[in-house]
């Protein structure tokens, strides 16, 4: 089949290896989106969930109950569960305040209002709990339930502190464990939980999940001051929604008074004009900011793949290893 | 004390009753609800939380758990995690569209950004399951997450089904189901449940819930017609907001020509001039509409006290009795 070809992506030969049971979740979720009474949810639900993104997480949750043995049948439930939450997160996101559509930049809901953004979103909650449900380990439900409470605070806390210049790294990564990386942990734990793992392959296959995340949320927010726009994220998005990320952060912990107050005007007091994007980045490159973000992605990579160690070996286990590589080789 | 004095009101003498439950229930909802990490949480939550509505639907678990011989400690858990969701609604129903706040009415969200509205909603929802996790009962988690889900789907019902004057009693009935009754009929069931009732008595608490949720939200949409003003909602709100509530049904089930072009007017187009509600409730007038759906009320009222007859005698049930009356009494 030529799926161990080195052109192709870890990410996808983990979506080849695991193929049969990512036919099941998909059906999974086609069946439990669908809703008898309001024909608006898969109206709303279809162009998110068969767009098909990477489904990185489900397949997280179906490689750590296979890396420790489990034959099914609920990890099926559970990736589709993880997957439930991870488009409920995105329909959230989508709702914006008139300011910001005021700002005339292409809104992410401009197929649907927010109104039926936050509903359907709560209809998919809803059904990933009910998938959870069905699994009837109480364990899972306490592990999902705990994600979902560190997911909203996370989203809540980067409202406030995302546009304040005092936002230090604790605070950032405390944001990033929030808005990705406590769902990649459950999804890893999870699938190690259903399977009966040991408890120190649950700890390992957590803690994989945690830096994964962590890793791949810092790749992120680089690319918008490095990529290419290649992942569907334009260069600047961040910086034009105002946020601080870490490459920011650090810009602004090495800023004398001058840069300090054009951060200032660009992030806090959101006063953005043409070149100010351009004098950023020329920022973040004369104090190192790039490329020391890089290297905290790579030890957060590193870090994810050490977990790993003790995991007992297997096919799968090497692809998980292959993908906490591949998320910082996003930025070669 | 007073409180069996016939002047007191059904609801506060069951408050009364229950005071010690509900003081433990507040004590419970101020502890979860708390966050250590985003400030936000607490601010926006505590008007909604600490305002204190009537704190029907937490009452409702806690005197059917009573009812049911019921002591404890986990009829409080499951009393906070139905005011948690309800809480979340309220939030999730403050987002609004551009084009709602452009036609000018003050808006639920005045205080607070759509964003936080939908976030700290989502807090609440995921504390909520935390709270059920607490529990240990997964029947009680299964009653919870699918009553989430009728809810949110009678939400999205409900966006596409108000406006549109095909809408028929049958799917108003499906949308108060969703809106309301879903939410009060997992509130007595699951006090049912956690006390290990009969299942005939599980049956009839869970039926009492959905018939006084159903008698409730039909008072509710009448009194938008019909009532003073004095529970917080001003006369005309729904009709502003185009919603098609059943006194609207049964005046355009009624309607000759000339009456439906001005509800297709009003409601479908929404082209609303001075002079349009007071034409509307001459309408419902006309028709008997406002009488036709009072009885319907009260016939719901009606069942609910039906359920109750199977229940073992005490006070508590007395008093789940007289609130369903008082729930039509609120239109004399």
């Amino acid at each position: 089949m030529g799926l161990d070809n080195a052109s192709v992506k870890p990410h996808e030969r983990l979506a080849a290896h695991l193929s049969d049971d990512m036919a099941a979740v998909n059906a999974l979720i086609r069946e439990r989106m669908a809703s008898k009474h309001a024909p608006r949810i898969p109206e709303v639900t279809a162009h998110l969930v068969e767009a098909g993104g990477k489904r990185l997480r489900p397949m997280l949750t179906l490689a750590a109950a296979g890396v420790c043995g489990y034959e099914g049948p609920y990890h099926i439930h559970l990736a589709a569960t993880v997957e439930f939450i991870h488009t409920a997160t995105l329909l959230h996101d989508d709702v914006v305040d008139e300011s910001a559509q005021r700002r005339g930049r292409p809104t992410a809901n401009l197929l649907w209002d927010n109104k039926s953004s936050v509903l359907v979103g709560d209809y998919l909650l809803a059904r990933a709990f009910q998938l959870m449900t069905d699994t009837g380990s109480m364990r899972v439900l306490s592990i999902l339930s705990n994600a979902s409470a560190t997911i909203s605070e996370g989203e809540v806390l980067q409202l406030t502190a995302a546009q304040d210049l005092r936002t230090g790294e604790d605070i950032y990564l405390q944001v990033v464990r929030g808005k990705t990386a406590a769902l990649f942990s459950a999804a890893t734990e999870v699938g190690a939980v259903i399977a009966g793992a040991d408890e120190t392959v649950v700890d390992a296959l957590r803690d994989y999940g945690d830096a994964l995340g962590i890793s791949f949320q810092i790749v992120d927010d680089l690319l918008d001051y490095w990529g290419t726009g290649e992942i569907g994220k334009n260069i600047g998005d961040d910086f034009r929604e105002r946020k601080l990320t870490l490459p920011l952060i650090k810009a602004v912990a090495k800023a004398d008074a001058t840069e300090r107050a054009f951060w200032s005007k660009v992030i806090e007091k959101g006063n953005q004009e043409d070149g100010d994007l351009e004098q950023a980045i020329a920022l973040l490159t004369k104090h190192g900011a790039l490329e020391d973000t890089r290297k905290v992605a790579i030890a957060w990579s590193d870090k994810a793949k050490a977990a790993l160690e003790i995991v007992p070996e297997s096919d799968l286990r090497d692809m998980l290893c292959d993908i906490a590589d591949y998320v910082v080789a996003r930025l070669k």
